[in-house]
Formats: C-alpha cells, sequence, structure tokens
C-alpha cells in the first residue's frame, strides 16, 4: 500500500455502470514527512469515508474491490483506511 | 485510475480473436492541468464511447476487461469513464 | 497495452515445460514517432504470429497467456496485435 | 519479491474491516548494500513477527494476502520473511 | 518477463511456511548486451535449477507461482529459464 493524500475528486457522467455511485478521489501519493511524492497522483475509490485533505492508506491493482460492495467494478487503485499516526525511525544509513 | 487524454488509434488486422471489434484508442497520461505527463501513452480499449480529445479515466491491469463484453480479452488498459470535471485544491506543501 | 518492435528472440533449453514451444521474442517498447522508448526491453511470447522489425502491440500482466494454448504458463507479457496504423492527433498543449 | 527494512508502523483507526488486527509497517525498499533504494516506503502487511529495524522480504501485488489469515483484504504488500543472510558476488560487469 | 542474471541467495529462517524449501535467488536485470540496467535486484524463487552467474528469464506478478509446487506461496517473480542465447537486430532508429 502507499500513503498519500486526497485533494480532490472526479466526476463523470459518461462511466462503466458499475461506478455508478463510487466517490472517485484525487489521491496524492505522499511521503513520510507528509510531502507529496515525486509520482502524480491516482485515482481512487473510497471505501472508508476519506474526504479533501485527509491522508490515507491506499491500495493498487486487482484488490482494490474487495471494500467495495460491487466486487466487479473496473477498478484498480482504493482508498482502504485513513491515517491516525505515523510512527517511525530514522535508522542509521537508511534514508527516508 | 489514471487520467487521460484519447489522442488517437490503432488499427491491427493481425490480432487476438476477442479483440475484433474493440477499438484501441491512444490514451496519454496527463496532469491535473491538463499536460501530459511524463509517461508515454497507453493503447487502452475503449468501454465507453471516448472520442479523440477526451479527457478519461481508464484503468490498468487484469481488471481492465470487465466493462467489456469479452471477459477473456488479452486486455491490461481500458477507458472506463469521460471527465466532466476535476475538483481539486492546492493544499499547503502538497505539490500537485 | 503498450506499443513495440519486435527485435529478436531469445532461446532456452532449460525452461518451465508450459514455455516448451513457445516463441519468446525481444520486444522494445516504442514511441509513437517509432523510436525506442526510454524503458528496456520485455521477453514477450508470441500469439499473433509476429516476426523481427514488426510493429506490435503486447499486454503485461496475468492476462498474458489468455491467447496463448497454455493458459497456465508462467508468462507476463505478450503480443497480441500487429499494428497496421497509428493515427494520432497532435493536441494543443499535449506533448506526445 | 524485494529487500526491505521495517522503520516504521502506520495507525488507523477508521479502515477496511479486513484490516482489524493487522500490522501495517512501513517498510524501506533497500539495495543489497542495506542502503535505502531511492523508490519511497511501502505499507506492507505483517505476516511473520516482523520488527522496527529487522531487514525483510516483502511481496507486492494480489499474491499479498496468501500469508494473512484474511485472504480476502485488501493488501498489496506482505512482508513474508526476515532476511538472516545475503550471499552475492560482484560479477564482471555486472553493477550491483 | 525480464532477462536477469543470478549473483546470489538469500537465507531466511523466519518465513513464510509456503516458502520453506524454496530457493530464493537476488537476480540482477540486464540489458541485452548483459550488463545490468538501471533497476535494482529482485529476489526470485527459483523453477528451474538456475545458479550462480547464469542468465535468466524471470517472470513477476501473480503468475510466478506457476512452475512452483506450492501454488499458493506469497512470491511475485520466479525464474523460469535459462538463456542459451539471445538473437537480436539494431534496427535503424531503434535504440537498444
Amino acid at each position: 500500500m502507499q500513503l498519500g493524500i486526497v485533494v480532490g475528486r472526479v466526476t463523470a457522467t459518461r462511466k462503466d455502470p458499475n461506478l455508478v455511485g463510487t466517490k472517485l478521489l484525487i489521491t496524492q501519493p505522499i511521503q513520510l514527512n507528509g510531502k507529496a511524492s515525486s509520482s502524480g497522483p491516482v485515482i481512487a475509490v473510497d471505501t472508508v469515508g476519506a474526504g479533501i485533505g485527509e491522508k490515507v492508506i491506499y491500495v493498487s491493482g486487482s484488490v482494490a474491490t474487495r471494500g467495495m460492495s460491487k466486487k466487479e467494478a473496473p477498478v484498480d487503485a482504493a482508498i482502504i483506511g485513513i491515517i491516525d499516526t505515523l510512527e517511525y525511525e530514522e535508522l542509521e544509513g537508511v534514508n527516508l
């Protein structure tokens, strides 16, 4: 999984029927310090009630629909948790 | 999922039988501001009636055929929505 | 899917039994203009009778064996079409 | 699989029900010499009792839940071994 | 699939039960000329009897366990062939 921050939302009237009713969130991958990482935003389905500005955990690939009611939706990314805390240590020789 | 813009079409007479009748669209990944991102175009199957110049959402991986009639086609990318609007906020310290 | 050009072939006597009889083609990803892209070649199973110098469409991931007779082969890339034409437009602000 | 070092832990109260009780570890990919590689940390589920500072092997993609009791969890990365030793040779012309 | 060279081995006493008895090989991706590519090594399960210094073909993703006896192992990379020869042509305008 990756860390991200929800920055917005996509609306699409013409879409796959299995996406009707889903919330498509623009999610920017972030580093441990909360800054945006170099890779661009992904569009992830919200499965946990995430909102703009919240830091989240998102999952990629075919497992992304596991938290959705429509398991057969054509979806490759989903928000599966909202971060409370990140605890980590700066280990010697490991550059975070 | 990723944001993209449809820029063209590929035609192939010799192809997998399960691709007959599919529309193979050249789709350039884009940033939130609509500019092309640094990664090159992907060839995605159209499942929503997308046309040249339209901004779309596309999905990658084994779930890509979920919106196709031929679920067993050898396809790893599909357009699954046409973008109406992108709403997003420039969050402090997040570089979009 | 990605665009590529077939540049060669790999032979391997010691290999997974499900690969016996497959043609393993060295396939260089290319840009729309036909030049090699920056990522290196992949080894893709031929499912459409592709030859050296032909421009092709290849698919990646678990769906790659869908065009093979041995569906359970350990294969993550396959050539699934031979390109006739690429039609595309240079859209304003989109850098192809 | 990739080599990594466990550097911390994520806590999330609001999360997918299938993640309740899982340990979500911040795992930094490392090179053979133990230094961090250039790609950022991943969040991986612990399936082998890994702790902070331990060097581990982690797996990515849909197979990640195979070592978990909840096989249907929306998880795309898991720690599946704790490294005892890495033995390798500097081969001529191969730059590790 | 990708080309690689086996450079070493990982040992792990604490690991997923389905990995007991597997050979976990440190495999460096290589270019057609045999030089290491820029991406770092992967840990791949040996399914064909590969040894240190041998040039191999490896597969990534959920299909990696297809050549293993334990199909449910949490494995995302496997060596599935040992290269005899690479035949390829320098095509005009294609930069290998």
